[in-house]
């Protein structure tokens, strides 16, 4: 038995590339991870990341709050709990809900580390290798992941500036169906897209309920943002008027605080069963002292209150930067005025790739996320995902300077020598750039 | 579109039923959960749970660490961490590991929501459906169920007073060899077992190690407990003497609270690689509050002072319960006595059918877990674990009291009517008893 050495290098060669899982080939990093790296140094304005800016958060309410958890319940709050959640927290969960029409028994809410992981389980619960989803046209990147790591195939559906749109949603249906596939569940983030900033439109809902319904499409609705709309009241849930045909994601991270990983999900009672098993098997059960922290955080202090402060913070973001990349894009970009949320979705002049793109741009001091990354079939190569959340109004506007900078420069090469990229990105696995979204 | 009712009844058809994943045929309710909820009420003893007393944490200190950590880390122990975990806390994972002969980098840990989630991201990562799990007989039912939910084939191995048999593994792996089937790795637990009691000896550790190396089979060491020996220092890990072929998993849990749900998977790098992947896939990244909060606590208490002081508490129980056993029990049964942990693995009288009884040992206020739990073949209808980890000296007494009681009475019903469950038990799907385990 040799003595191993104390750290192994990492550049070696695989000794398990042979046993690993089929799901595993689909869980690969990114290409885009190690500039990621590079990004995060501090003179890099990052407007790639989704981090919530929780600097706002009363810190001494919180330190408060969790102190005497610790001293009046700390032998429960540090022991193993139920697999489905605190009850005391699903009880709230549904008053969080019934801000958006939502009527729901406490039994019926599932508690998850973070809504990423429900994500995981409903797709654990419904999805064998080469069933279909449905997802909108771009979608979450790590809603792409999950569906990816369970080997489903992920059929997008065009949206607008109103959202999923209806009639794109029943041609994907019938080209599914077509192809003889089975479609498991509709992916849908209907209020401020990440990353494409759009809501789904009021009157668009029964629509998309009753198409859902009439095909037998269960539908999952992620929302991390609903509450966070800049000049409205939170729109109606899809789940307020179709309680048995929708799955329910939501999450404390952006109202509250990401660090505690909790999410939950709200689904019809046989569902919620699967999924409280598929939870006990992934983790026992989600963790007790984050639940009984956020539960005595809502109990005793005005959390609502807390979400109208985020949402003006996070108004005067949006603000910083749809003003900017007014005053300082080149004329033949287009993006959109999101209403809420976190991030715009922008287009770029045709035959610009944004994967290409990147690393001059990090050069340059800016990141951002190219568009490719929210399509499963290599689509987006000429939009980005651009994200307010995290800096302040003055380094947005930085960064969107930086950025009209890498563009500029970008198309003045293109006009004098050629576009290397068309019809051949130097990036991107489909071979052509994205369609024109017209989400302004 | 109709109104929902607050809450839709749960006893309804499952209109989903024909919608589910394979793998989700696999995950089913314990039959003997119902009971649980039953063996919760104070008044009955539970010999069943596996739940740590942490009636002994300061909960002075855990509050101020907590506390201190909320005032000068707040914004960052509340927002997204790293998918693999907190650096420091990494670190000082490495020094917990080192005090089992283990010499690693933190870069090749990753932090997982309880080593519960280790397993099954581990198994994401190896395992196809059909792959065969090695395990030994009796194993920890959490792992069986997550074999289970990713629709591997367990194949048991056995276990004597000195942990796993090296002939039992070179028999199952040549059995599972001849049929043609693919082994993703050995399943084993080797320090105070759960649900066995017993440790796999310094003697056949190398033995072990080399069947695995020279068969090509990687190994997950779950070690929950190694810490927690009675009256030895602890064993060397096979991850110390096998760096390049051992998943090492561990916990805080069980030397810490398990509220914080935070475990880890020790990995080589490569395989490293594909679990941060699968972690980042599952949850984005596990909870930041959670690992900063131990690593505070590590960093600021006599966290191996703490652990002697469980150490001896765990001792206390440990005699209550073997003395109990010893005073009250039928001369018929057997059982070990462990040398540390949780559990000890009691073999009932031949025919005696554990599943059977547990409804009479629940009206006798006692509760346990039958055997069955433990094998993924109906295997151990005639064996039980009791755990001595929760309930109080008096109580394990009163438990093993009540528990004799009920014991009793089966054999004197048997002894004039005959034996009902002979040849055909009541429950329990193979159909014989299981084999006499001689773990004493």
């Amino acid at each position: 038995m040799e003595q191993s050495p104390a750290r192994p290098p990492s550049a070696r060669l695989d000794a398990f590339v042979d046993r690993y899982a089929a799901r595993t080939a689909g869980m690969t990093a990114s290409e885009i991870r190690a500039l990621f790296a590079v990004a995060s140094r501090p003179e890099v304005v990052s407007l790639a990341g989704g981090m919530p800016n929780i600097s706002g958060l009363p810190l001494d309410v919180v330190g408060g709050a969790i102190s005497d958890l610790v001293a009046q319940q700390g032998a429960v709050a540090m022991q193993y709990g139920s697999g489905q959640g605190v009850p005391e927290l699903r009880e709230q969960i549904t008053d969080v809900m019934r801000l958006e029409g939502i009527e729901a028994h406490p039994d019926d809410v599932v508690v998850t580390v973070g809504s990423q992981q429900a994500v995981d389980l409903v797709t654990r619960v419904f999805c064998d290798p080469g069933d279909v989803v449905l997802c909108e046209a771009p979608s979450y990147v790590g809603a792409l992941g999950v569906f990816k790591s369970y080997e489903c195939e992920v059929v997008h559906a065009e949206m607008d500036a109103h959202g999923l749109v209806p009639e794109a949603l029943r041609q994907a249906i019938a080209s599914v169906k077509a192809a003889g596939k089975t479609i498991k569940f509709l992916y849908t983030i209907p209020n401020f897209h990440n990353p494409a900033g759009v809501t789904l439109s009021a009157e668009r809902r029964p629509e998309i309920l009753e198409i859902c319904r009439a095909e037998g499409i269960l539908i999952l609705e992620d929302n991390p943002y609903g509450l966070l709309g800049f000049d409205q009241e939170p729109m109606r849930a899809l789940r307020a008027d179709s309680a048995d045909n929708v799955i329910y994601l939501g999450s404390f991270s952006k109202t509250f605080a990401p660090g505690f990983r909790v999410g939950w999900a709200l689904a019809p009672g046989p569902v919620r069963e699967k999924l409280v098993l598929a939870q006990e098997s992934a983790t026992l059960c989600p963790p007790q002292f984050s639940q009984m922290a956020i539960s005595a955080y809502l109990a005793n202090h005005d959390w609502q209150g807390q979400i109208k402060q985020f949402r003006e913070m996070y108004r005067g973001r949006r603000d910083a930067m749809v003003d900017a990349l007014s005053d300082l894009m080149p004329a033949s970009c287009r993006w959109n005025v999101p209403d809420g949320g976190f991030y715009v979705w922008l287009s770029l002049p045709p035959g610009v790739n944004a994967k290409a793109m990147l690393p001059r741009a990090v050069t340059a001091r800016v990141a951002y996320v190219p568009g490719t990354a929210f399509y499963a079939d290599g689509f987006g190569s000429n939009a980005m995902r651009l994200s307010f959340c995290y800096p302040t109004p003055e380094r947005i506007r930085e960064g969107v300077r930086r950025l009209a900078g890498v563009l500029e420069a970008e198309m003045e090469l293109r006009a004098t020598f050629g576009a290397p990229d068309q019809g051949k990105p130097a990036l991107g696995s489909s071979g052509y750039d994205s369609p024109r979204i017209d989400l302004s």
